[in-house]
């Protein structure tokens, strides 16, 4: 775990271009600018050569996913791969309906991705497990989660972040699991999202150490959390959103490792 | 009134599909999400059939249609209706532009609709009565707001919410009012929104009963509302709605009975 | 300077019509609220005769534009200077990307804009000065923030609001300087977009003079954020979200003159 990329992150305020889910856009935006990045959004494929080239990372979140969305993902994904700019594909809701699921197929053929980061749900489809998904919630089932984000990281050969109470993360090869966090993540909506925009984040200030860039913002994140929700009295998920933003702005490098708890 | 709808609620968690204004889809996810429904929105109509699928109800909202979600809804509302899953329709600013009204006449002559919710302005409208309706808000003018809310549900064979200071609940014939609440919720861009879409998640709880399921949603917001705004010294709209996601989370069936003002 | 616009404001209710930046457009509908507006979206070219008709005023946001929302700009712009509706633009990240660039000059040739406002990166891009502009941030250069705001009203015979730590508002000739304001600002994703909102709630209520509405707005905006953040021990940019908000409600003429620093 390589915490000096916090440091790397705050200095160097690398643009990370999504293409977003507009149920979340406004709260991932707050959240890359808190953490010291620099967010911009394009919804228009003429644009996308520009946005490419001064972005330092991409994230692509399928959560509102339509037809010119995933056009324009085809484009900014090569353009990215031309380039050299990591790409994090958030497949949210992947499982909800086939159109999403031969998205996601397609997307993963027409281009290379640095990170997926998905939860336990969505990775399954995409490994091809079966795994009883419901919408965009992570769903409940069996299986061991490990397995599960290994096969998806062997067979789109990228990092896998499989994020829910424990974050497993994975090249493949080797495994790290983020036991931080709290339960109000799922109480707020577009806390994946978030997530998935760190990853980018940090993939942009990491060099080609993605493995290593998403276990931190994994990290981060979740300790971020337990340490708004620390201060509560009872789960309040409105409070834990804008509290969320004031200490991924504050949060520091000691704080996070005095909390870490990872294996 | 059926509060134990509350419990059944948080109990089935049903997935509410909304096809959305996008000036307050993030407040509405995280409104669905904190009362303890889930929210999924979708944009692209190649998914519908999946979307309607997994949805236990769905809400539209006219609040920023375009030409392409007025076909969206199209599919979506007949889709809905042959799987017999209940529609609540939200005729945002219906009296603004000849435009909104053509569009929510052609829907409502598509496909069959549970609950209309909308401001006095806006029901009116619909039900073809004359008043001043000034943009997305309710306009002030006279008339009976009974009288409009029951000629609106008679002409459209729905379960209509008329909602303001008062919130009108009618199926043309029964008729309850609701009269807790807060002058806060004007403040707040999206109350009307987020009210709709709590309808809808309570029609998928209710069985037929979309009556009781559209009191009993009006009763909740209202009565949280008010219990938020109780703590305040003064009118804060941005504090008023992070605490209305907290307490919409938080609100027990006791502290709503306890409040309840209705006739 | 003339403070008794915001008694207009809020006496007047004025409807601002935005072509919206959906990553900001809740906080932005939200923030127009709050200060006494009423703020209405649309996204359907099809509308914008009725939607210019009631509006009081326009404000075009080219923050996440595309084809079809250029299209609607133009229509909204023609049909505003038709009936002497003032539009205030706001070229989002005009130095990001060609087509931007290229947009903005034609919206600018096709219809007369009341006022731009923009960073120093912008306004320069749209002066045609050269300045290193980074993304949505202002950037970094040397120039002299007055002398590109008014070589910008000059040549688009309008008023300019370069903001930043200190506001710059001209309309080619006369300059003001906004002294007031907080690095908050641009912790919070969304204020440049506000900013640009208010200011066209104030044009709306101004009559002609839009020199004077728009420094009124920048004002009022620098004076509300700089209340907020004295009270504030750390920079919390989601604490700061919604004090904004609250505060827009509740900021008095007297608290603005009282903290006024303009020259």
């Amino acid at each position: 775990m390589n915490l000096d990329l916090l440091t790397t992150l705050r200095e160097q305020n690398p643009i990370v271009f999504n293409i977003a889910n507009f149920v979340t856009v406004q709260d991932v935006a707050n959240g890359l600018n808190a953490i010291g990045a620099s967010p911009i959004m394009s919804a228009e494929p003429i644009e996308a050569p520009d946005m490419v080239k001064i972005a330092g990372a991409i994230c692509l979140n399928l959560g509102t996913l339509t037809q010119r969305q995933v056009e324009q993902m085809k484009v900014v994904g090569q353009l990215a791969n031309q380039q050299q700019k990591p790409i994090v594909l958030d497949p949210v809701a992947v499982g909800a309906s086939t159109y999403r699921h031969d998205v996601a197929q397609r997307l993963l053929e027409t281009f290379k991705v640095a990170v997926i980061r998905g939860n336990a749900g969505e990775i399954a489809t995409l490994a091809g497990i079966d795994w009883q998904a419901k919408g965009i919630d992570a769903g409940s089932g069996d299986g061991d989660l490990i397995k599960i984000a290994q096969t998806c990281a062997l067979k789109y050969h990228c990092v896998v972040v499989l994020s829910g109470p424990t974050d497993v993360v994975t090249d493949g090869k080797r495994v790290i699991q983020v036991h931080n966090g709290t339960p109000l993540f799922q109480l707020h909506v577009g806390s994946g999202d978030l997530l998935s925009s760190l990853v980018a984040a940090f993939t942009a200030v990491s060099g080609d150490d993605y493995f290593e860039a998403a276990q931190t913002a994994c990290l981060v994140l979740a300790v971020t959390g337990q340490l708004v929700v620390k201060q509560m009295t009872a789960d309040r998920p409105g409070t834990f959103a804008f509290e969320l933003l004031d200490k991924l702005h504050l949060i520091t490098i000691e704080e996070v490792k005095r909390l870490a708890s990872i294996s």
